[in-house]
Order: C-alpha cells, then structure tokens, then sequence
C-alpha cells in the first residue's frame, strides 16, 4: 500500500468507527487495531486524532462551505433559507453517517474550534436557516432543522433511498422553518 | 459521604462527562479522576460504564415511558402525536443536556439495547409522531422531531429559558408534523 492508499485507508475506517462509536469513543488505538498497522505507522499520517478527524470532515465541510456561499448570495431571507435547507438535505443524504458527527456528536464541535473557518461557518449556516423569523423562535427551529435532518438522515431512515430521502427532508425541514417551495424548481438531488 | 451520597455525586459527574465527551468518549477512569475517587470505589457501585449509563438515563426513560403511555391512550392520531411531541418537548426542556445523549450519542442504542424494555419505548415513541402521516415521510418527520428537538434543547439554546425554549419547541415539532395546537389548552411546562 503506498502513502496515498493507506491515507485513504485510515480515513475510511475513521469514518467508520467515527459514526458508530462517536468520535470521543474512538482512539487512535482502536483504529490502528481495526486496520491492522501500529500506531506508529498511523502517526506518519495524523499526529493526533484531531488531525484525522479534520481529514475526515474536510470535504463535507468544503461541501457544506459551497452551500452557504450560494445561499447566501439569494436575495431573500425566504430563498437563502430554502437553498440552504435542501443543500443541507442533498449533503445529508450523501453523507447519511457522517453528517451525524458532524451536527451531533458532542466532542466535535471542540475540536472543530481548531480550525478558525469552520465555526463560523455552522454559524453562518444557522443563521441562514435562522433569518426568516428573525428571534428565538426562528433560532430554535434552525437548530431543529440542523440537529433534525442529520438525525433523521442517519440510522432511523435505513430503508429509504437517497432520492425519496431527499424528498421527504426537504418537506420536513420546510415544513419546520415555514418556507414554501419555489416555483419552477425541480425537486431533485444535485 | 455515606453510599448513597457516593452513588449520587456518581451519577452526576457522569452527566456532565457523557454530555460533554459523549458517552463512549468517557471511561470509568475519566469519572474516578474527575471525583478524585479510585476505580475500585466505583466498582463497588457500578461494575461497568454500561450500569452507569443506565443509572444515568433510568429516570430519563421513566419519564418517557409515562408521556409514552398518556399518549398512546388518546384518541386520535393527532392527538397521540400531539401528547407525544408537548411530552418530550417538556422532558427535553428539564433535561436539557442529557436527552442529546439518549437521542444522537451512537454508542448509547448500543447499550440501550441490554435493557429489553427500552428500545421498544423509543420505537414507540416514534410510531405516535409518525402515526398523523402514515408511510416513510410520515418516519422522516418524526425522526426530525426526535433527534431535531434533543438538539435544539442542547447548547445552542443556552440563552433561552424554560418556558420560551419550550414554547418554541412545541411550535417547531408541531408545524414538522403538520399537527395543531389542540384548543382550549393552555401552553404550559407541565
């Protein structure tokens, strides 16, 4: 296995015990067991497990960086909410574990905080969802939007298949933020 | 302190560690360090970090189990999901931090499951939200409200107080679902 092959590796089952065990309840241990490598050969790839797991996040969080970019650019509060929500929802749907780790997994957002762009960037995307009743009650229902999609994108929907998924997220979060979908818009998974 | 207190003082730097870590994420040593207490004495209490957890989410489920019942004695299947969402609403509110562990931590099913009784009252719990639309979307909906409620419960919503937070996480479960406030019923923490 070259360098680029066990990079690739360590990151696949990171995402693996990632998402079953939580990222606290992962160590650099467990992994390098499950893999079969000493935790030396792990170190000449990731220092600590902060590094692997921000490895392991970064393209869902360029992913989710391109969504906030593009919501915000609409023109009003009720556009930026729904393209941020069904942006969320086709991430969500593509990364039905991880996204999990990412909004709920308590131990993350600390580590997060490790990288400057990254929590204003939840913030950013809380505030989008946020804005169309500006005040608490919108604060909550953005935060129910976040929490509740990447929870029902993970274990609990199993069965379903990612463009019925996708469909029924994008109900949910509108039905929740109060946002009607746009006219002319095909509903499909980008 | 006498074995009680222990027990209690046990049970509540465990709260903090399993919210904070995530209940993989804490080790019985991590709980001995915390107290200043040795492993040995909380052998004498709880064999494993399982029975802790358990002792930790007993009252959390008992309390669930009872809006569980209440719910599923109504009429209709509005007012099943109804009961159910103003229920777990009330329950989230007091237990603001550890219902996140009940309903995202992915380790916490995992030993969940060695008590018989309670993976049943969760899909329960999810059969009453579930029940106003019957098939898939109707799922997706609840597991929005399941999860989605117990995140916006948690730290994003530290400034709210009781009564708001509450208010505000009835409103959003209730339009995720699509249910109305039930008339001549005063929104209340119960």
């Amino acid at each position: 296995m070259d360098a680029t092959d066990t990079r690739a590796r360590l990151i696949e089952v990171a995402v693996d015990l990632f998402t079953r065990n939580s990222f606290a309840g992962t160590s650099l241990q467990m992994i390098a067991d499950d893999i079969g490598f000493t935790k030396a050969a792990i170190y000449h790839h990731f220092r600590t497990r902060e590094q692997l797991l921000l490895a392991v996040l970064e393209p869902l969080l360029e992913e989710l960086q391109t969504v906030v970019d593009t919501a915000e650019a609409k023109r009003s509060a009720h556009s930026r909410a729904d393209e941020m929500l069904t942006g969320y929802a086709s991430l969500a749907v593509r990364n039905r574990a991880l996204v999990g780790v990412l909004a709920a997994d308590p131990s993350v957002a600390a580590a997060l905080a490790e990288r400057a762009d990254w929590t204003p960037l939840i913030a950013r995307q809380l505030s989008l969802l946020a804005d169309v009743d500006p005040g608490p009650a919108g604060k909550v229902k953005a935060a129910m939007v976040f929490a509740g999609m990447a929870g029902a994108a993970g274990p609990l929907s199993a069965g379903l298949g990612d463009d019925e998924l996708h469909t029924y997220l994008i109900d949910a979060g509108r039905r929740t933020l109060g946002v009607r979908a746009p006219r002319r818009r095909e509903r499909q998974l980008r």
